[in-house]
């Protein structure tokens, strides 16, 4: 069974919105198994002296024509949630909690999170939306809000988000096929491709 | 006639010699002119509060990885110029001057600047080299040579590269279809679909 696709992604990241609507689509077809690997875009930039995209004059303004037109041709819904960008540290510890017991429901988990924000525009920053979400999915909330508060769970996420900056996680969505880096969604054709032919 | 297809790159982009290979194609595929148009990033860069790509911890690491397998998979020899980034001021003077005496003859000089340095890897920063490449395609050196010093020439860049920014000209390569904009090379799937539709 070959290793599967590493799919790293910020959930306050409108074009890891995107990209997750298509990656596990694309990890079948070449029958790869896709790990979702949140982490926070905001310690990257530290090192890349970068700032949220859409607060960045003119490139701001590009991303508010792009980031609709995009979803359009992919025939998915698109809203910017307020605030925006929001914290999404709650829902990265929450998502590595449900990881660790029950990977399938933590991608559900991941996609509904995205749905809740991109899709329908709802604040997902707070750990109560987090955990609204999380019982819908038949997470008792109890358990998450007291792990939401465990040193343990909030190192998990450090963690991870210490080895994708050391990996070279340099923006959100990045993907890794057996080591080979894709940023943004709009290098998933690439990854489609790389997986079709094993490389270039 | 529709308007033609817009397609403004600074010589120095990598990836505006990528989009270089292919946007005549997709302007003759809809029977659209393109008016190509050189500015200079590095004005940009002051409102966007960006750098030089390459320079950059952890994108430039990723952009050495993503710039030679693109051209690879587009079958176009990419080589980086040393140095790089380049000063791309002369060869910016040089094109507009050609282009309002001899507009095809402008365009060609274009591709032969962006093949002697990201496909040969040459040094085209200075006014020798822009003279030489010229002289190739059968333009009066001295002329060329008299013009770059031409405080007339030099504005005429200069307001090329205001209006770039006025515009919204964010990033390089970026591309105007009707006033719509897109941006990256690898939006120009986006810049066919949207010459083939109309808009969606």
């Amino acid at each position: 069974m070959a290793a599967p696709i590493e799919f790293y992604f910020d959930f306050s990241s409108p074009y890891a919105y995107l990209a997750a609507q298509r990656i596990d689509e694309i990890g079948e077809r070449h029958g790869r198994e896709v790990a979702w690997k949140p982490f926070l875009l905001g310690v990257v930039f530290k090192t890349t002296r970068s700032e949220p995209l859409l607060g960045i004059p003119m490139k701001g303004d590009y991303a508010r024509v792009d980031l609709p037109r995009a979803a359009r041709l992919m025939g998915v819904s698109f809203t910017l949630p307020s605030p925006f960008p929001f914290m999404s540290v709650a829902a990265g510890r929450a998502f590595y909690w449900l990881a660790d017991r029950d990977p399938v429901r933590a991608k559900a988990f991941a996609k509904a999170v995205f749905q809740a924000s991109f899709g329908e525009g709802r604040d997902m920053s707070g750990a109560a939306a987090v955990l609204e979400t999380a019982e819908g999915l038949g997470v008792e909330s109890g358990q998450l809000e007291t792990a939401l508060r465990d040193p343990a769970v909030k190192d998990r996420l450090r963690v991870e988000v210490e080895e994708a900056v050391a990996k070279g996680v340099c923006g959100s969505p990045f993907v890794f096929v057996d080591g080979e880096p894709f940023w943004g969604h709009d290098r998933l054709d690439h990854v489609d491709r790389w997986l079709e032919t094993g490389g270039w």
